[in-house]
């Protein structure tokens, strides 16, 4: 099993409210100091701009070295400078456009550096806020052209794309699984895929094991995951497990069985919390289900599954986690 | 603890789509029956109409007698029929406002001969669907003034109010916790309090036991408790534990801390499910949580809520259940 | 333009609370004869089971001659016999899935004898209610298998697949654009499209302008409409324009833009009103938008979208519709 | 008709991912002059720390004489410094609640030097945010008493609670109307009512015109409105009418219906709209429908809500507002 955390996670938090944020910043050193000292951790996620950016690229390595992380995919900033406000990779500006391009292709060329071949590449700015306010069809095409010809060029480096609903935009163009599957699709590009974020995923009304066996089946589009939880209307990026239940087991079952091969990754945003404890406490409930699911309990779900009887199913999960 | 189900719910299951139900309806006998041998269940809730009428509560009674079941609460029906469809303590008719009041006298007689104090009513068709369709300021005092004549009519008899948001109507007037205290007092009767349905609750986006203490510390009007789960968007009245977790564990805990001593009824609606597995199921996942909410656990939550660290909340809730 | 609406929403009403109804149920010539009496309706959606059976077609075509409506689509029977209730296309049970197929090869049949090209699939009780209940894998696979199987039995035939996220189960395979337009994909027929339910995009999270924009794009995949409104938690399928405004100009827009042509057919359920004039009520707001849309405002609009500022988008919208 | 706007909606816009601003920031003379320049605007509200200080009160005093604009209310700071990130009236420190009350004080002082006798407190860090957080009894009642003390030391003040679901929190105490006006009522201080947002009462799930009127009815305890709009599921703080229409329509004749005499005001986040237009289209939607409201308007909706037919009550929307 491989888990990351996404870096920043460690840093500072901040909302609308307090754009000042809740915390103080730590150093760099000391966050990543503190994410390898989580058991478990073997790589972190890196934020362009925040983390990560072509001029510190060797220092960033060689911190990671130093303290024996990998990095785990690099996600391009798209959405934390004031040019990509009104929109990215679909900025009605064709210059804001080549920049956001730009930006990633430079992002791609950190991660090979760093020996990573993932990028997750969140256009969350890349949406509209009002209705008659977007040309839905011209806009959606600029964000599959901008893709397409980032993994044309970067053949090696497989690029997945991340969905969320709304945040900061009242929509985005990368919403559900369905929708971001579709783009991927259109590239014409294998080496375009999803990611899932599991609370994107309750947001959006899915069912987070659903949707990730939906992107295996549909040509093994499931590139990477990211962890978190919250109460189905927003993204809290709360702790994992702290709401939801049995909708992690029933995801790590799904994700044995389809295969997947990537990056269990802790994507939260502890506005209040002692980071390194909320982190670290999401993983220790994320392994304690994977010390349940053993064979034979993987073997009883694959009957629970076949036989559909929500009586038995959920009687299972009891007897198995609560004694 | 004193666990009780509603008895309809062992019944037939329907919905606009396939109103003849998806299950067979069983005698009145039959679910009497099935409700007993459900290890734990002292009582049972009785609807009005579909349930219990005028004509054969001592048939009721004897059955109930004969399986050694407790009435624990009559419901009366505010809802089931046609001459409810738009409303029926706020109905525009005041022949169906008197109807209404009349119907619920009956059932607190009815109650009465079953050595039974408690009526929960669920005014379901008293509300609105469309803007500008009803006189919210006349309406809602209609309501107050009929449950108020009730309750003086018979003070012996408890008149527990259950809130929820919507369905079968847009919106309803007893709604939230807060809006149906508030009517509550307003009757300025000591025997009227509120149901809270924790499905009911998670839809109105309520924190089911922050809505519990409210109550409770409000004029100690937490009369009467209906537990089952849903996905949060829509009263899907599915097992106990089935979605949730630790929001369980929560209202547990406050229930003993604000010393409610009512019943602990399950309202589920199994439509697809074999009903008497679908709520032994409930009662066993809350008895599985009473189990380790011992002496100690109970201390140990006390600290937890007084401190407010969240990542120590989390870690006790699987440490102390996952193991 | 060509409004249709769907038969049976002249009929009775009911839901799992009273399940007799709310109203009476008028015969089919009544039903029909209503129908046709509303300005503007050319055609009318029949329900298999409910409104057309095998045996009724020529019947059923006599009625429709006599009154001077066509045939608008048949949505054939899933989700109305208790056989469904686990499952039409996705059941665990091999004979129900062969009864879906059966049952909809029967109303394709049905269509042809009445002249009607377009087969409304909903099969609602394809999904899943809880938890490790369902083969996600495998359950979507056999919806795939039966639709694919039904487009090559029919070429003649165009299959639009409706989506709905949630009832009557807390969760349908088909539940938003983008995933049924990926199993629309996978069949590999081009007789497969998607419905939009305006109702049902706006429970899905989505703007339904966009996805009508997305099916449009993506393969010329907007098959068929139905209108209705909500408070966008739930599928309230209430008179069009009776809560939302602007994003019905924004589909209308956006419909002629992509050169949509098929019926624009109302799908609500007037529980307590009374039906006819709650249909008509929704065609009137729809010519009253069209009316409006004339070329200028259309060529306005195209500006707006192009030019993405949200005050003069609303502002336009102000001018143009409250003077 | 008294119009007013936030100070603050004219300023710079952030969120978490952008902490440094959309816009940028202009002076506050500048602010106060472009709300000068909105047709119809009166007054400002000021926010404590952002806009007003014990220390430049007559500086604000000024300008807003400078610019003839009153000072509607001040909303004193809760919720925009680290101090305040656990809460402030409910908080967990002893030392932060007095600060809570001591901010409170100084700018009830600040409002009495401007001539204004309405404070809206809006504590929105006073929740919780996870299960087990939060010591429900004793949080609410610390909040209780911080507001009596405060009501009782500035009786000529009226000090309105403005309630909000969730964010900054996941849970806010003053969440609903319902459950605000029972802690308001708890102080016992007839100068304690509410604030109500129309944007938090959508994504509360409250109809706002029957908030409005409960409110009203239960104590005439309305005592300020905040105007904006969303898509119901989070506090987008979009342009007035944007996305909703008749409810509007519903809660500016239920104002007049219960005399409501406050402020109108607006209460916006313009992320990345200009934001003097943005606000001046809010007021001119709300002029538009007031046209409409006329007496013979007025007349005819007291007979539809008296009547309730959901038909006529939309048929009467179109016709006077669509034509």
């Amino acid at each position: 099993m491989k888990y990351a955390i996404i870096l920043g996670n460690l840093g500072n938090t901040n909302d609308r409210f307090l754009s000042s944020g809740y915390k103080d910043q730590p150093t760099k050193e000391e966050m990543i100091k503190r994410a390898a000292a989580i058991e478990g951790v073997k790589g972190v996620e890196l934020f362009g701009t925040w983390d990560i950016t072509s001029e510190n690229v060797e220092q960033v390595g060689g911190l990671l070295s130093k303290y024996n992380l990998k990095c785990a995919s690099i996600i391009p900033d798209h959405f934390a400078q004031k040019r990509w406000g009104s929109g990215a990779f679909s900025s009605k500006d064709p210059a804001i456009r080549a920049q956001a391009v730009e930006e990633t292709a430079k992002m791609a060329e950190a991660a090979r550096a760093l020996g990573c071949d993932l990028l997750s590449l969140w256009p969350g700015q890349d949406g509209y806020d009002y209705p008659l306010q977007a040309d839905y069809r011209q806009e959606r095409q600029w964000i599959e052209e901008g893709v397409r010809g980032l993994a044309r060029s970067y053949p090696q480096t497989r690029f997945a794309l991340e969905y969320k609903a709304k945040e900061p935009r009242t929509h985005s163009y990368l919403a559900r699984a369905g929708d971001t599957l579709l783009l991927a699709q259109r590239t014409g590009q294998a080496n375009v895929g999803v990611t899932i974020d599991t609370g994107h995923s309750f947001v959006a009304g899915e069912n987070v094991a659903e949707a990730a066996v939906m992107l295996a089946a549909y040509g093994d589009k499931l590139f990477h995951l990211h962890f978190n939880d919250n109460y189905r209307s927003w993204d809290d990026d709360m702790i994992v497990g702290s709401v939801h239940f049995p909708e992690y087991v029933e995801l790590l079952f799904w994700l044995r069985e389809i295969g997947y091969r990537g990056w269990y990754s802790m994507d939260q945003y502890p506005y209040r919390e002692e980071a390194q404890g909320a982190l670290r406490e999401s993983i220790e409930f994320l392994r304690a289900i994977e010390r349940l699911l053993d064979e034979k309990s993987m073997g009883e779900i694959r009957e629970l599954v076949k036989h559909g009887d929500a009586v038995q199913s959920t009687r299972w999960l009891r007897k198995r986690f609560l004694g």
